[in-house]
């Protein structure tokens, strides 16, 4: 390829970013329309026709399209532009694309679902770090029951190099990451608001701590405030996101339920904590037990299992690395040379052994464990052993 | 026929029944040597071989037989005889045996393991009783919240009519009858002692009310105490003499798990009910739950709704009377004639209209509602209304 032809190629990516990121600004997740119009114009086309005021040329039969065209272009006004895009950049906030290194392939489940972007605040790589992940969601008004055991089943999970992934939001979800966190593992946030004031605002000191091991993640861009059926378009992602999605404590009529019955319907294994009876805050996990072929769960050991023996998955994914070696970056390479096989040895000493400081040395020890590349043991990390 | 045959035939029935009570003397329950025989040998030809000393002519090739022979020839010594049984019968305990008009037929199921016959102390006819039965079974070891559960669902359950199976045991069995007895409904214990000295001894009381209220089953004669096999056999039991059956806490190695396997093993319906995962009294429900494929039960709908949409059971059985009206016998009939369609009528004047005394008011009652053709209402109790 020439510097002309790659200059250009450069320029056609862009162009393509600039224009997702207006249509995350135009249009709400999941929008049907535009979900259905992309699958036959490419980002840039709509916009700039968009743009112009002009009729898209042989616009396709889409039930409803001429509505929703007008809707799009009266928010053009105060959409986006290249230099509030770096703005947003500068402050952290980065939007990944389909076709990007770091875009989440098994979102393409999602069909004309799948987000036109996805805007990004974190120091982990959103795809590295879901490839090993596991959703576990709940209710708000959680009892002590639940807030102890997703605690416990997050902290579990991160140690054995799982990413946790959850909305963010009080009860259960917010106690799904502390448990990553406290247990120094990786865990993504799947908000329903713009990342430049993350909802809910309660959670400003656990959203910085996200940042920091992990990645807060949203279809909305910065500005946004959530929108009530916002959080239910949310909720698919959480489910596509993960390899299993793990309820714990859900109401009848809780927004939880709608995030299971996604991974449901996206043929992701559904697992559910059972509860007393007596509390109806378990009784939403005990209807999808009964009526959802969710399977019933009682600690790490059982969701792993649930995970492993899933159509489609029979390899064991706590056992093998999800990657090929060489597709680590040099950074995470030379950390993952810096891991004893045997023994292990704690983050300090590798950050010096490979040369870099500690925040990255924690970032790639929690990406690589997610990997599975390497396992955490009495003192400190070792190479994982292949089963 | 004649008087003479009539005769004849009463002595025939006479010779099996008192052959039966020495097999239940002889051999322990579920003898696979014996159960084997009597499918090719009358009770009677079998006894009267034993006690003459000969062989069974032609004896049919039974591994095992010829060790077993002279255990059972060894226990004759003391076998009860008619005078014996004739006392017992005094004392309240009758045998119920194969082809008697109260014997429960579904224990057919049992096959080659199916009771010789049954010993039975309690005013309700057996049969009957089991038509519309649930097994609640649990561990010793009951917790608060199984011990809350249970009583609930057996109350629940008898309000409904339905006959409330268990063995008589200390937590979750004897809460699971006294939850019964509470809703003055049916209760069957079936023990893994003679009926003389029912195990546990301190549960005298409550032996003494399910007697009136109910009835207390063993395989065992009087006289026999406990052995530990003998209450794992005991177990087939309790499942095959019901439509279904809830576990409600067990441990993981909880005797109760052995009678949830029996009812998987007869393929009858079998539901657990979930609790605290940090409970290791549930931890045996949720294997069950995850592995067995036992229904996550939460309520008696659950309950029920399970055992009607259960294979081979698709007619709703909380809803149609089990038996034809003109099979109940006359003071059944002259109960459920003085039961109003509408509104509602207290036992005492159901007594009055029908002419019985109170006692047999509440024993037809009991049997009429779990043979569907009665409810309990505001008012009393009225004729279940046709689906």
């Amino acid at each position: 390829m020439t510097d002309r032809q790659q200059g250009q190629q450069q320029d056609g990516e862009h162009r393509d970013r600039l224009a997702r990121a207006v249509l995350t600004w135009i249009a709400e997740p999941g929008d049907v329309q535009l979900g259905n119009l992309l699958q036959q114009r490419p980002p840039e086309a709509v916009v700039a026709s968009l743009i112009s005021g002009t009729a898209l040329v042989a616009a396709p039969a889409i039930p409803g399209l001429d509505r929703a065209w007008p809707r799009w272009a009266a928010r053009l006004g105060d959409a986006p532009t290249a230099v509030t895009v770096e703005a947003w950049q500068r402050d952290g906030i980065r939007l990944v694309c389909p076709g990007d290194p770091e875009w989440p392939g098994q979102l393409d489940v999602l069909g004309d679902g799948r987000p036109w972007g996805l805007w990004v605040r974190g120091h982990v790589d959103l795809r590295f770090a879901c490839l090993r992940s596991v959703s576990i969601v709940g209710t708000r008004a959680a009892t002590a029951y639940g807030t102890h055991v997703t605690t416990e089943l997050a902290a579990a999970l991160a140690e054995r190099g799982w990413t946790v992934v959850s909305g963010g939001a009080f009860g259960i979800d917010s106690q799904a990451h502390r448990g990553a966190l406290a247990a120094e593992g990786v865990t993504v946030a799947v908000l329903p608001s713009g990342l430049d004031a993350p909802y809910p605002r309660g959670h400003h000191d656990l959203f910085e701590a996200i940042v920091a091991h992990g990645a807060l993640v949203s279809e909305q861009p910065p500005g946004r405030t959530p929108t009530r059926p916002g959080f239910l378009v949310r909720n698919r992602l959480i489910a596509a996101l993960s390899r299993g999605t793990v309820l714990v404590e859900a109401a009848l009529r809780s927004g939880a339920l709608n995030t299971a019955r996604h991974a449901r319907d996206q043929n992701r294994p559904l697992m559910a904590v059972p509860g007393p009876v007596t509390s109806m805050a378990s009784a939403g996990c005990h209807l999808t037990i009964r009526d959802w072929g969710a399977v019933c769960v009682t600690d790490v050991h059982d969701v792993l299992a649930s995970l492993t023996f899933s159509p489609g998955d029979l390899a064991d994914p706590s056992r093998s690395p999800v990657l090929p070696r060489d597709e680590l970056d040099p950074v995470s390479l030379s950390v993952l040379e810096a891991v004893p096989a045997r023994g292990g040895r704690g983050p300090a000493r590798i950050a010096v052994s490979a040369g870099v400081d500690f925040d990255t040395v924690m970032r790639c020890l929690g990406e690589l464990a997610a990997g599975g590349f390497i396992e955490r043991c009495e003192r400190g990390w070792r190479v994982r052993r292949p089963s």
